[in-house]
């Protein structure tokens, strides 16, 4: 809990509204939630504004803010850059990391610990659980029964691990995401990410995996998915039950893939795409736009397969035909 | 060693053959190993059944077996799945790991060891090797004279490395491959490995490689080959002699590359191929079938280097091309 | 310092010129360096060696010196291989690293230090900064204020890190590049590195990132610039003030990418080329040649990203074309 007093103070605005409340966290302004802050990042935006349940909009001083709203809004010159004020601020509130080790762990006499283990404050794992050596667990993450955490992982705080889970040595999980505001004067700002990862039961994650942590909600991973090894997934990404993930695949920020879809290896996806059900991407595909429910798509930029095979046996006939039409 | 009445248990079984007999472990079932144990997982495997030199083999209660075989019958609903909980519980007995750390460990004086070092037991480490800071080793580990392994390397238990090598920075060796077995009702189930890596002599492994071990036989790279960082290696790959893998290379489980093969840069060979002495794959190249004895390939799907190089020049002139055409 | 005699004697060679003289280190011919000793690879070098800076060369034994040289020079077998012996040895020279561990270092109060953190001998920490559990940091680096080093995280020797950085979890940072002289038996011998990395203020560095180090000199990342996950930097590389790279991007050796530029996911660059400023390189692109100043480029290989566009709206059309043309 942060008062908005505190948070105007921060950012340097002005209140519009209430002055005197308690804000608990960040959301989204699409949704938004009770008791906490948002923002209007572009004009098109401001649609959500009146119906959002956040208590609290961060808004820039050039708009004009309908009457009557019943959110609070803070005015500020650049909500963009005042809302990553607030994470940064909001980030070191939830911070305990720093300030000491491993108080109120939940470690049952049946789970087996590696050497240097790092668990830190408020952890919950449940019964036989291994989590080898050199594992570093942030705070407040739950790890469910039976679940292996292979040596040399980095899991960070808040993660949410399921049954019979699989991580395999050095991969990290829940690292804050790519996530950039840049400014008018060219410079990246790095967006804070208070979001977690949630791995659902049944999952395994292979060697030197890459899971990013969402913005604000949670990065997903569903029940019975597999991956193989050095799998880069960005902030905000949703995988469903039972996919196939090969190895060196990427897939880009807030993209979906719903169930038992399958990701040939080094295929990549770029961001804020749908792959719908039993969908296959075979190997080294680029997938620039979503893939319908049970198609089979190839090639950079991925077709439909069967029509990137006949255009590879096309291309290939390409320099003779080259030939014969320059005659 | 693990009696076949209690195997038969596990796997709810019927024996047709010697009931009194000890399993030294798993194998193959085209070679086979005698006193050990294999599978039928198609009926297209039947052909080796009569010659196989495995004691013990599990099939499908619904498969007719010869009569007058040589070899025990174990027969089970599902063959896979029998196979896959046998492995289970072979690798569980294997599995001192969870017991105790570091017995009867062979560390020369002349080792050079980091801080937080984990050696597992019955690792045995050659002279004038560099273990450095926060390496884990798994147990059975053997490593050859003047070898350096850098910090936070992971190698799993039953590696075996020559000498002189260098293993970089934060890469995994030995870890379980993506071996899936998936049932009837889309549920894929993660194939317990029970081999291992075998690195020779003077080899180089780059910063955050994955090398998988093999299912139940060696993952092998060869005698003075060197890897860049990256690098994804699959179960069962063989890699030849002074071979030589760039950055980010991935390389498909039970692949075979030969001699003096340089794989240039992010390119991507499936499974099962083989990649012949001296060929040349270049960058970001997507190999699919099998590449001949001192042959340049290129491209994705990778064809003849010199081909690759016209298509692409006459496909920068399609779009005139093609105007020409539609009048 | 190594004294000259030593050297020669090391290299089996002959000495034409001073003989009694200390060599600090290592340097390139082109440039040079007084006091410090280069090599002569290929003929095409020579013209270098009447100019150059360095106080000693070594050359092969088959080329004919012009009179009166300034420069000192050890005539041996071959320069190559010499070169590698000296910096074999010069590296052995600066490796306290094996002697004792933790002497001399800098570490403020304000330091935050996770468990078993290892920090070698000289290393400089500024106020304000977080080094979290298991993090490796090798002798005589240097690290800015408020910068943060997450969990697992390995820093070779004499990397100097800027002021509020990011080095997110299992990144590895300096390790030596993939620097091979192969010999005439086909024999690949890796080049010690004794370069560093320098990373500048306010760059952010993903989780599994490689950024390798310099052969002789530094490879740099400029102030501001961001990287997202599993990214790879060969050695020798110069990458700009406000670069976005991101994730599982690969860059190869001695490439050099100027201010602002954008680099897609999964693309990868070939060694020694130029990406002039404000370049953008859609995702899953592969560069081949210089990118202008500005330009847009996309595709395997990148071209033009509008014609690579029209290119594959084109291709989509092929077969109907190929049908037609048959005809």
């Amino acid at each position: 809990m942060i008062h908005i007093l505190k948070v105007k103070e921060l950012l340097d605005g002005k209140i519009v509204g209430n002055e005197d409340l308690n804000i608990e966290g960040p959301c989204s302004i699409k949704d938004g939630k009770k008791g906490c802050i948002s923002y209007i990042k572009e004009s098109k935006y401001l649609k959500y504004l009146e119906n959002t349940n956040a208590s609290v909009v961060i808004v820039d001083d050039s708009i004009t803010i309908p009457l009557n709203l019943k959110q609070t809004i803070i005015k500020v010159k650049n909500a963009s850059i005042a809302f990553i004020s607030y994470l940064n601020l909001y980030s070191k509130h939830q911070n305990s990391d720093l300030l000491n080790i491993g108080s109120n762990p939940q470690i049952p006499d049946s789970t087996y610990l590696g050497e240097n283990v790092i668990i830190n404050n408020d952890v919950k794992i449940s019964n036989d659980c291994e989590i080898h050596s050199n594992v570093y667990i942030g705070e407040k993450c739950i790890i469910g029964e039976g679940t292996i955490i292979r040596p040399n992982v980095t899991i960070h705080k808040n993660t949410i691990i399921g049954k019979n889970c699989k991580i395999k040595s050095n991969s990290v999980i829940g690292s804050s995401g790519f996530g950039l505001y840049s400014d008018s004067n060219g410079v990246h700002h790095h967006i804070p990410h208070v979001g977690n990862v949630i791995i659902e039961d049944d999952v395994m994650i292979g060697s030197s995996c890459t899971i990013d942590r969402g913005t604000i909600n949670s990065t997903i991973i569903g029940k019975g998915t597999k991956f193989d090894n050095q799998v880069h997934v960005g902030h905000n990404v949703y995988i469903g039950m039972n996919c196939i993930v090969c190895a060196q695949v990427g897939i880009g920020g807030s993209t979906k893939i719903y169930d038992n879809v399958i990701l040939g290896g080094q295929s990549g996806i770029i961001d804020n795409l749908h792959i719908y059900e039993n969908a296959i991407i075979g190997p080294k595909s680029f997938i620039v736009k979503n893939v319908d429910k049970g198609s089979y798509v190839s090639g950079n930029p991925a077709i439909n397969h069967k029509d990137n095979i006949k255009k590879n046996i096309i291309l290939s006939k390409l320099p003779e035909l080259y030939k014969k039409l320059s005659k």
